[in-house]
């Protein structure tokens, strides 16, 4: 890919993600990942996958604003839009777009081709690991939503049954599982070599509130009668 | 402490938070943290304490709204106003609104009784371990702060330099020198077990972006030309 290329899309990916500079120092961990993992397969279009990771959550804000709407299908066809008119060829343009449809962790449609198979575990990755743990509390910060949620007994919930929405329960609902599903073999070895690091900051945090909670409860009761 | 004083008191906090749970759950561990530490001290009045604690961020709101504002002193001054407003003696009042002007990290009114000390100690605790980083995270997210910034090579910065905020630069300048000065042996004993859990959370997200960038920018450089 030419530099100008590389610009002209890189451009455009920045002005769709005007204002968060979480969402774009994202966007080149999974560009990074994804040339990591793609050294390591064969017969990768590059052009392709380079434009996919680049491209592939300018769908964001739209979602932000009608959370209706799925991230993956905005971003694909504005994708779309955007290469065709900037005098990329319609099949380039497709494949780039089927990639950033099929990239979402929760979406029914697989990836296919090799190129959406490598955005989609270099988007995993970044879910995975102290960064995904990170991300996740970020997220967590900018939509007001708590660490964890207290049980009817007063001490710490670990957020397996929750119900509502919190830092624990995104853990144990996505950010634990996300070391079964990838589609290359590097993905799953950078993945795997970051498990542990999210497990202990888990266990870690877990435990200190719910010692605090445990040892200042009982002792709260002895002073307030 | 009656528990309908405690009521009283507790409404009041929860009014001055009135949005975010994360900071009233800030309150609370600061609480039982507190009482943990009390225990192991003498002579401590555990209704000013208890009352100081509740009450120790309710000029966060402030300070927020106009950053030239010091919360411990809009607090100090606010829980004096409401305790004295509720029939509590000006002395109890007094030593309550003593204890929250001295609680700040950055003050340069160090703590002076046990209760102040203890206050101090127990919020402290709370910017330690993962729990500290996890509420730092949460205020990047909540703030548009980045995770890291990069250094003129392409590079992740450690932090260490950065002259505009990142969430590696905050655990830089303070997370990680949190553990030095302590009034208390149980506060100190406390934090110095969490200590480990923030290093090691740090040193694997360092890691982990610091390879990403690393590997994949001179993978760029082969496809991008």
């Amino acid at each position: 890919m030419l530099e100008s290329t590389y610009r002209l899309i890189e451009d455009h990916m920045l002005l769709c993600m005007n204002d968060s500079s979480h969402d774009r120092d994202h966007v080149y961990r999974v560009l990074y990942t994804a040339l990591d993992i793609a050294c390591t397969e064969n017969d990768v279009d590059f052009d392709v996958l380079i434009s996919a990771c680049l491209l592939h959550d300018i769908g964001r804000r739209e979602q932000f604003e009608n959370p209706d709407l799925d991230h993956a299908e905005v971003g694909a066809d504005k994708a779309f839009r955007f290469l065709s008119e900037n005098g990329f060829a319609e099949d380039f343009a497709a494949k780039v777009r089927d990639c950033i449809r099929s990239h979402r962790y929760r979406s029914d449609a697989p990836p296919e081709s090799i190129e959406a198979k490598i955005l989609f575990d270099a988007d995993k990755i970044d879910v995975s690991g102290a960064i995904g743990i990170a991300r996740t509390l970020m997220y967590s910060g900018q939509t007001a939503r708590p660490l964890y949620l207290l049980l009817p007994d007063g001490t710490v919930s670990d957020g397996k049954n929750d119900e509502t929405p919190s830092f624990f329960r995104e853990y144990k609902y996505k950010l634990e599982n996300v070391y079964s599903r990838f589609y290359t073999d590097r993905g799953l070895e950078i993945a795997k070599q970051r498990q542990q690091a999210a497990a202990e900051f888990y266990n870690n945090i877990f435990h200190e509130a719910d010692s605090v909670y445990r040892a200042g409860r009982d002792k709260l009761g002895r002073f307030v009668t």
